[in-house]
């Protein structure tokens, strides 16, 4: 399948660029390995006859001109997570280049401009920022907040963007985008599960996350009576259990992870007197996300004042569900039946730089299968087969949208 | 209450030696304010009139020599934890030091010799070691467990032992000890809620300890769908659920603590893969204790397989219950009562220099109330009204046992 051999030959240029022994990339903004693939990238957009130029702050884009007004785009990050695969972001970029090489030795000069944009950061890896690089392109960016961050070492965000040579946008102006399609991989294992082939997005995910604290009585193990303990990880299990089977029970796709916890004292023979826990929360429709999270607040409260605890709550993270725009979704839909592919109407349980895209202009994503759904990690992986049809399910929309 | 200016008087001696500023004691095996402490208590005991020597391994002996043969015998530890208060093992040889006094004042020389004594250690809070004093009085001490042990600063017990002057016992040979009668601080709030005075101890608890691993799979928590889970915390949460259910409907006295636990990766966003955790269950029957554990192994494997968990079940501590002698028993009872005390027989949660003498000779305890069931704090406290009722038991209970 020539599909795939384009496949491979963009994704082995642009995977060394940050490349790890047995495999993986580390590829963080503003670094050398991350400012070399995106000059790289640039030759190959300029090789396929692409007008190739960075903006102000570092995100690529290859244009394509078309004979009448309007632009049509593409794309997703260069960013890794420390230690990630190949496919998460990148793929994307690879999908664009081997989409409009396709359309353009097929059909030629679109219509509407062909755009493929290299957006900066979206992973949050280094920086304490995540979708600096779409936010730019869109005009959402708040230059204030990175300011004064720093990464790991020590090293300041407005530094390390100077050192590659960009700087903030001289204004918030967006750029033209017109619409924009971008190919990902899933990152779970639903489409695995399912035995699908494709996945056509209708929302991505919102999402809400809880710090709460619960305070009983620390105590003896031995010398103090179940009937009058103030035990904090029972409480913490009461909670855990109702939450993810209340999850369960309400709606097939809606999920809730108790990701960390901490007890104090936490030692063998002290009953907890503390315990210190996270909530993540999501569903792609905001009523059903708020009847669950209301559901929950209360019953922690409840079971906390049967069991004699403090609770404290404390909701640091309320993010909307962003539905991708209806004709988006219907053009990817008729595409991927006229192209005979298996596939599925589901929504993202991850964020991406779509969520942005789709505030300002129409945005749809398609998803591929992830083997055993393993994603930020160097293992991860989707079969070439499923990359093609990924990659065809994206020329064949960007062929209606341009042509 | 001459009896409270008593027990002030002994208290204020021997809470000099480790004293922490703010209140409280540290006072560990082999330190300087250790040797002081029992130094100065052997001082106090031959102001009593009693013969007092140390053992090779320095437990200290006071004795009142009788008119007949045998032994009665009373005391405790003389070692506290860190930050300690200044009743845990203390209060013993001080309600000795006061009850011997009084007998000795009210009826001269006793028919059995009277003997008390302070055991060098027993809290193991400085050396991963326990009971090194009681066993050694018993000739049932290890010494090749001890010989290469350290403590947190790398210092050796063997060479902290001779810094003291002592050493290992030359031979194993048991101490005439007779019998055994300990006083001690209740540690638990049980005779508080109750609003008892004192405590008659039938048993010392009988403890199984686990670690347990759940294995499950770490995931994305946005992308994977509730029902394709392996959530290792669920499944904990279910067992510390249907264990602290199970123990409260079983049996009164039944306890269980899930002191500690470890979440991997511990992160909000991603399905705990693995859920490291401990359990302490304790009662003085061994028979509930077993039947418990049982149930607790099976229901804890049954949950794991519906929950497609893997898990490792590690039972590393299994000490039986130990009971106290019945006559010994019957005679604190008969004597409570005789003295007017509103007393509660129970057993006791935590271990004891007692349950090693019950090994070889009738042995019993005594309890006095702890405020709040505070201990191994600086804040421990007993209302001297209470410390004074202990002393008056064991007063008359060494009374019939020795004239």
């Amino acid at each position: 399948m020539e599909i795939i051999e384009q496949i491979k030959h963009y994704e082995k240029i642009l995977s060394a660029y940050g490349a790890l022994e047995g495999g993986g990339l580390t590829r963080l903004l503003y670094t050398d390995e991350w400012l070399e693939c995106q000059k790289r990238l640039k030759e190959e957009m300029e090789k396929l006859g692409m007008k190739a130029a960075f903006d102000e702050v570092g995100n690529l884009f290859g244009l394509i001109e078309g004979s009448e007004e309007g632009v049509v785009s593409t794309g997703s990050h260069i960013d890794t997570v420390v230690r990630g695969g190949n496919l998460d972001g990148q793929f994307g970029i690879v999908g664009g280049l081997v989409a409009i090489k396709n359309l353009l030795e097929k059909y030629g000069r679109p219509k509407k401009s062909l755009q493929l944009i290299s957006l900066a950061e979206e992973e949050g890896s280094r920086f304490p920022t995540v979708f600096w690089g779409s936010k730019n392109v869109l005009g959402l960016q708040d230059n204030e907040a990175v300011k004064d961050i720093k990464d790991s070492e020590g090293l300041n965000f407005v530094n390390e963007m100077h050192r590659c040579g960009f700087d903030f946008k001289k204004d918030s102006k967006a750029r033209e985008v017109g619409s924009f399609v971008e190919l990902h991989i899933e990152q779970g294992n639903l489409l695995e599960k399912l035995n699908k082939e494709i996945g056509v997005i209708n929302a991505i995910t919102g999402q809400k996350r809880y710090r709460v604290k619960l305070r009983g009585q620390a105590n003896h193990a031995g010398t103090t009576r179940m009937e009058y303990r103030k035990d904090a990880a029972y409480g913490y299990a009461l909670i855990v259990k109702a939450a993810i089977e209340k999850a369960i029970e309400m709606d097939p796709i809606l999920v809730c992870t108790f990701g960390s916890v901490e007890l104090i004292p936490n030692t063998v023979n002290v009953v907890p007197g503390e315990c210190n826990f996270s909530i993540d929360c999501r569903h792609p429709q905001g009523q059903v996300l708020d009847e669950f999270a209301s559901w929950l607040e209360e019953t922690m409260v409840q079971i906390a004042e049967e069991k004699g605890l403090e609770i404290e709550i404390d909701k640091w993270m309320d993010e909307r569900p962003v539905p991708m725009d209806e004709k988006m979704i219907a053009l990817l839909e008729n595409t991927a039946k006229d192209l005979g592919l298996n596939y599925e109407l589901m929504h993202s349980g991850a964020g991406h730089d779509s969520q942005i895209f789709a505030e300002k202009v129409p945005t749809a994503m398609i998803f591929v299968p992830s083997i055993g759904g393993i994603s930020h990690n160097i293992n991860e992986a989707t079969a070439y087969e499923d990359q093609a049809r990924g990659c065809l399910l994206l020329e064949n929309a960007l062929y209606k949208l341009s042509y």
